[in-house]
């Protein structure tokens, strides 16, 4: 019943990593305009109930990742590192009225959570992407910072995506739309990759590498994992499938990548993806460190962002 | 690179709905006996750190939802209904040592938010089916309760599932293992569906229906919106889309429902999927109910599985 559909997302977007115009955010939908209002259903946010321009305009950084906590104490942590009037203060979730995301902001850098895996990163980056054309943004740099499982490099290892990759180890991002499958590009901004490794170079003992990373629907069976409710292949198939994987230039696993490039990618925002390995997978699979080793590991992307939106700004480095 | 393997699952489970060596959960993976202890990362809870059969060994009835809020306000509902001790307090986060989900217990009946997609809720049933069996449960009723988009049924109606169907309206979930795809029965407890419908007769005013639900990867593109950040066709084209499934039988849309019911299914665990229409979506997109509406809607399937459980513990029904 599904069908490629190759040429469709060519016609939508010529060049998938150029800027709106004037640096806006595309939003590529001809029945937006026809809305009298729009409800951000799941941000708890709406054209006609807030100021979407008051209130956002002004945004150059968009952050994202998994936790809300965490999402949380990056809004915090950037409040002090950018030197901001409340610094060390609470920050307030400007999506309260909804527990499906939460969101913070800390001056020019909004700070979301995003849950886990493709649908629940797709439902808030359209509703996201709207949020900052509404708002009439302008030259937004979105990265997504997160956690991953490794693949043969050291656990605390930061690894930037220079491309996303299936479970097929191919760059691209299946989705469906009305029952047929269309196929598009999983292709990520290099220069800011390369500007992420530079700035990952001004911080001491802080290892980290550009490769590939591999997006799942699973964490368990979809990742190889032996410890899962259900498993039904051998150690032995595992590592194969995952030696299979490296030797593709994969260097970490998670479960959000190739959508967020996809989508951002197609609405011309900027993104990189940052994530920290947590273990190396050719090692093991549970996640066993202690809870203190596992939260310094999730500051690092948050260090690394933070420096290069000082760099960005013009602020001198603290460290 | 994909290949069908239809066989794989027979052999793992001759009898998808058989409950498991008296009535207890099943767990399909040989690895895990090998294992001196099992970090369920996810729930921050171990075989180690805590004792599941005595925190969990007499729990029958397992309550799943997307939102933690939603799931925190169920388990104090359940323990007004059941009228147990310290009913109007406050419950305690089982899991809050970690935010990815939320876990609350009203007596016999565990309460646990899933987030919102298909990896999101397929993490945390690994982990809950393995602490089931951990916890040496024995004939546990599990239920999600959640929201959807109907399909040309009245809001506020409740969907009793009886297949979760993918978004071309087949009875399947197509797992990726090892890069792999294994294709998977979406059958739910017929028998268990019926119970839940007959309970919902006692209630008055309570429009409820017997239905398949489509589960999708996507809330915008996927289910046919027109208004989301990209979309590619016309009013016309969804709508023959959303007529197609409804003609093969779909009264709602959500996104969960065919891993919930095939892992269930694998692991011997008695499923149901209930959930709210929140709209029409033959009628429109936007979910524009006010919040007072929709938190009587999503009140909805809270209140049937308490005269569901209080039916099957032989208390006396309170409305």
């Amino acid at each position: 019943v599904s069908k490629r559909l190759p040429g469709l997302e060519r016609q939508l977007v010529p060049t998938p990593h150029t800027a709106g115009l004037n640096g806006r955010v595309l939003v590529k939908n001809p029945h937006l305009d026809l809305m009298e209002e729009d409800v951000l259903y799941h941000l708890d946010l709406g054209t006609k109930t807030h100021n979407l321009p008051a209130m956002f305009g002004d945004i150059k950084f968009v952050c994202v990742g998994g936790s809300p906590n965490r999402m949380r104490a990056f809004a915090q942590f950037m409040q002090r590192e950018l030197g901001l009037a409340g610094a060390g203060e609470d920050v307030a979730d400007i999506c309260a009225g909804s527990d499906r995301y939460a969101m913070y902001r800390a001056g020019p850098v909004l700070s979301i959570s995003h849950g886990m895996g493709i649908p629940s990163i797709s439902i808030m980056l359209h509703e996201l992407i709207k949020l900052l054309h509404h708002a009439k943004c302008r030259d937004v740099t979105i990265i997504r910072i997160g956690t991953s499982g490794g693949l043969g490099i050291e656990a605390g290892s930061v690894v930037i995506t220079d491309t996303a990759v299936d479970s097929s180890f191919q760059p691209r991002f299946e989705q469906v739309v009305l029952g047929d499958v269309v196929v598009r590009s999983t292709e990520l901004d290099k220069d800011l990759a390369e500007e992420l490794l530079a700035c990952s170079r001004d911080i001491p003992d802080f290892p980290t590498l550009i490769g590939h990373t591999m997006c799942t629907y699973d964490f368990y069976e979809g990742q190889g994992r032996l410890d899962g409710a259900l498993c039904s292949f051998s150690s032995e198939k595992k590592l194969e499938y995952l030696r299979r994987a490296y030797d593709a230039g994969v260097r970490n696993i998670e479960m959000e990548s190739t959508a967020f490039a996809a989508l951002c990618g197609l609405c011309g925002l900027k993104a990189a993806v940052v994530c920290v390995a947590l273990l190396d997978r050719l090692e093991g699979d549970q996640i066993r460190a202690s809870h203190e080793v596992l939260w310094e590991y999730q500051q690092r992307p948050q260090r690394l962002i933070a420096a290069f939106i000082r760099k960005r700004l013009g602020l001198c480095p603290t460290d």
